[in-house]
C-alpha cells in the first residue's frame, strides 16, 4: 500500500496504517498554509458550528457577494463549490470536452474528471530539461488538437506558472480553457497574474480557485469558479443542492475580511520558499523553480534512494512527503514537499540529510 | 418572490428578504428534529472544528464502518455523500434511467436529478381521496412503464409509507428502484420497514438515507446510500474527492453512538405527531395520516385562505411553514409543517387559530 492510496496527499488515515498511529504528523504531503487558519476564521468557526442546525444558504449569497467585491466582478460570475474539486467536476461537465488537452505532469483530478465524461485525452509532456515550463510550441499543440484545455496556473506538482506568451496563444485560440488557480493566491503578484477578470468578461474560460489551501481549512471544503454568467448558471443547475456546507460558507466570509493574514502569508512564502529551495539544493537535490507553497525536487539519478524509499523512511519518523512519481511524466526520483514554517522545514532538512548520507 | 425560491424549506436568508430580519424563526418549513443535535454530536463538534486544518478522510472509513455495523451490512455496501442530495444525484447517474417513474406529489430533487440526465419522466398521481397511498395498481403501472422508479419511504410531502404489497410488486418487477428513506429513522418500526438489508443483498436497489434531519445537522451535509458493492464502487468513481467534509464525518461517527437520543426522538414523535394532528384537525383542517416528523394538511376548499396567504401571514409573525402547492399534484390549499416540540407546536396552533378566524 502506498501513502497516495486515494491519489492525494494529506491522508493521515493511510499514514497511520503504513507507519503506525501518531497524534500529529509533520505533513509536507499536503500543501497547507502553516500560518492558518487566520484568526478571523478561527473566531467565525468557533461560533459558526452552532449554525449547523440550519440549512446552508442554498445560493451562497453572502459569500458570493464578498468574493465578487474582492475580485471586482459580479456575483453572477461566481459559483461556490464543495471544494475546488467540485468546481473542476462541474466545469468539465458543462464544457463537455470531446478532446481534452492537458500537460504531464499535472494534478490528477483533471484526468479523473475527464474520465467520468469518457472524453479523449491529448497529453503534452513538459520537458524536465526546460524546468517543466509550458513553452509556446506546446501551447500551440494543445490549442490545435483540443476543443478544451485544462492547466494549473501554477501547475501542480511542478510549481511553474504559464508564461504570458503561451497564455496568449491559448486565449486567442478557439479552444475552451479551464485555468486552475488553486495556489495562485499565495503569490505576491496574484492580481497581475490572475485570469479572473478575463474569465468574467469572455466566454469559454473558467477559472478555478480553492480557499482551503491558503486559509488552511481543507476539512471544510471550499472553492469557487469564475466564468461568464451563462456558464455559471449551467454549472449551478448541475450542482447538488446545499453543496457548500454552512461552516465552509461562514469560514469563507470571515477569511476575506482578514487582509493582514493574506499579506503575512505572501510574505512568509516569499521568505521561506527561497530558504527551503537553497537547503534542498544543499543536499545535492535538483530543485525546480516555481511560485507556490510547494516545491518539486528530484533525487540524483545515481542515488540509491527513490521517492518511495525516502517517503517510507521519513514516514517512520512521522514526516510525510509526496512521492511525485505517481504523477505521469515524472520518474521514481521525484518528490513534492510543501513549504512549511522555518522550524518544520529545518526538521525536514535535518532528517533528509541523515537519511541521504546512508542507504535506504 | 416566494419562500421556496430555491425549491426547499429552511431558507432563512429568503425569509429575511420576505418578512424582515430576525434573530430566530419558528421554522416549520424544514423537517428538523427539535431535540437535536444530540449531546454526543455537540461534544464531537466542539472539538472537531479544529480538525478542519486537515483533509477529510477521502474514503470516509471510520463512519462507513460504524454505519455498516449499525445496519449489520458490509462497509462495501455503503457510500457516504455530501447530504442525501448528493446520494440521489449519484444514484441517478449510475442507474442512468431512460424512463424514470415517480409519483406526484414527491420531493422535487428526484425530478431535478433526472432533469440533469435528460431522461423521460413517467408520473403517476397519488389520489387525495386515498390519502395519497401508493396502491397496488399504481405500483404495477410504475414498474410496467419504467426501467427505474424512485420513491420516498415515507413520501415527502405526504408522509405516507409505501404499503408492503406495493413494495413487493416493485421489488419483483424488472425495474431498478431507488428508495429514499430520508425520514424513516424517525419511525419506531424503522428496522422492520427499512429496505437496507435488501439493498445490500440484491442488484438494482439503492436505498438513500439522510443523517441531517434526525440528528438536526443540515448545515453540515451528511447522507448515505446502500446498494450492492459493485454499484457503490461505480457511485464512488463519480463522486467528487473529499466530498464529505471533516465535521460531517465526525458528527456522523458521534451520532451513531447515541442510542439514547435515537430512542428519545422516536418516543417524542410517537407522542407529538398525534397531538399536532388532532390540534390541526381541531382547526377544521384536513390532516393526512403518515409516519414522519412532518404533516401534510389542507385548508378547506371554501376557506378564503390559501397556503400562500397563510405562509405570508405566519411569516410576518416569525413562523415559517411550507407552501405545499409547489409540489406538483397538490392544490393551493396544501401546507406541510414540521412537527416540533410541544411549546412550538402550541404557538403554531394558537397563531393559526387567530388567523383562520379572520380573513387574509
Amino acid at each position: 500500500m502506498m501513502l497516495e492510496r486515494f491519489g492525494h496527499g494529506g491522508d493521515w488515515h493511510t499514514a497511520a496504517d503504513l507507519f503506525g498511529e501518531r497524534e500529529q504528523w509533520l505533513d509536507f504531503s499536503a500543501n497547507m498554509n502553516p500560518l492558518g487558519p487566520p484568526p478571523h476564521v478561527h473566531e467565525a468557526l468557533r461560533s459558526a458550528w452552532q449554525t449547523i442546525t440550519r440549512y446552508p444558504d442554498p445560493a451562497v449569497r453572502e459569500l458570493r457577494e464578498k468574493l465578487a467585491s474582492h475580485h471586482g466582478i459580479s456575483p453572477d460570475n461566481i459559483l461556490v463549490g464543495n471544494g475546488a474539486a467540485e468546481c473542476i467536476d462541474l466545469a468539465m461537465r458543462v464544457l463537455k470536452p470531446r478532446r481534452l488537452g492537458l500537460v504531464r505532469p499535472a494534478f490528477s483530478e483533471y484526468e479523473e474528471a475527464a474520465a467520468k465524461l469518457g472524453c479523449e485525452l491529448h497529453e503534452v509532456y513538459l520537458k524536465t530539461e526546460n524546468s517543466f515550463v509550458l513553452e509556446e510550441d506546446l501551447a500551440v499543440r494543445l490549442s490545435d488538437c483540443c476543443d478544451t484545455v485544462i492547466l494549473g496556473h501554477p501547475n501542480n506538482p511542478t510549481g511553474q506558472l504559464i508564461p504570458g506568451a503561451s497564455l496568449r496563444i491559448l486565449l486567442s485560440s478557439g479552444s475552451k480553457l479551464i485555468i486552475d488557480e488553486a495556489f495562485l493566491d499565495f503569490s505576491q503578484e496574484e492580481e497581475t497574474l490572475s485570469l479572473i477578470p478575463e474569465a468574467a468578461r469572455r466566454e469559454g474560460l473558467i477559472v478555478i480557485r480553492s480557499m482551503t489551501k491558503f486559509y488552511a481549512i481543507p476539512g471544510l471544503r471550499l472553492g469557487y469558479a469564475v466564468a461568464d454568467a451563462a456558464l455559471i448558471r449551467e454549472m449551478q443547475k448541475l450542482q447538488v443542492p446545499w453543496s457548500v456546507n454552512a461552516m465552509a460558507q461562514a469560514a469563507g466570509i470571515a477569511a476575506l475580511e482578514d487582509s493582514e493574514y493574506a499579506a503575512r502569508t505572501k510574505q512568509w512564502l516569499a521568505d521561506e520558499r527561497p530558504w527551503l529551495t537553497q537547503a534542498l539544493k544543499g543536499l545535492g537535490l535538483t530543485v525546480y523553480s516555481g511560485m507556490p507553497n510547494y516545491i518539486l525536487f528530484a533525487l540524483p539519478e545515481d542515488s540509491p534512494w527513490t521517492a518511495a524509499s525516502l517517503q517510507q523512511a521519513l514516514g517512520r519518523k512521522g514526516i510525510l512527503i509526496r512521492d511525485a512519481s505517481h504523477f505521469r511524466g515524472l520518474t521514481n526520483k521525484f518528490v513534492r514537499c510543501a513549504v512549511r514554517d522555518r522550524k518544520d522545514n529545518e526538521v525536514l532538512i535535518v532528517e533528509m540529510r541523515k537519511l541521504l548520507a546512508a542507504h535506504p
